[in-house]
């Protein structure tokens, strides 16, 4: 009988269309969301490997580990990945604010109630 | 003078190739991330006139509220928006636990340190 992608213990992360895997970095002091950036297999690897956060930017269409300009970068305490291993929690230390806007998570703005829905700034 | 995307207060969600947006749910109580899936511009709107989660199913291709089969339904608390505007954060109060193999978090197993990368499962 085959273990099923939820129950099994390997590793078999499944990337996307564009070879990509979302990943939510979150701060291992605080459980807080800080962001959600994008791995291929390389920046994966790199990650295992070197112990910090490497992402695949869609923007640029290329490899950059994090905080590699503004030394922000992100130790990596966990790797976590979800039930159908198409999804990863990357558990980190965060050296300075995670957003290159300089706010500490990239989720400051809030959708306010109503039909005008205007962000409100948080943080 | 325009203001930026990471600035201005109109909520402006970006839909990526497939129409999709990223959402990583959040809980309320305690920070954790519970679950990552994709929202469609539908699923957005019912998600913030119903006030409780409503999703895209990729493997289905279908619309689904959350909890409609399990009653682990999700209430939404707060809807935020990230710098980008491409991926969403929804801080939610849980109904029972949010992955459908009955665990809180999808994100249950973490990769083990060293070459044969195994999964360890927690919680």
């Amino acid at each position: 009988m085959q273990t099923s992608i939820e129950e099994t213990n390997e590793f078999q992360p499944k990337f996307g269309a564009e070879g990509l895997i979302p990943v939510a970095a979150t701060d291992h002091a605080t459980g807080r969301l800080l962001m959600l950036a994008y791995m291929n297999r390389e920046a994966l690897e790199k990650t295992i490997s070197d112990g910090v956060a490497w992402y695949w930017s869609r923007s640029r269409q290329a490899l950059w580990r994090k905080g590699e300009t503004s030394g922000h970068r992100q130790r990596v305490v966990e790797l976590k990945v979800d039930c159908d291993q198409d999804a990863i929690e990357l558990v980190v230390e965060q050296t300075g604010p995670a957003c290159h806007t300089n706010r500490r998570s990239c989720f400051y703005r809030i959708v306010e109630k109503g039909a005008a829905r205007r962000l409100k700034f948080q943080d």
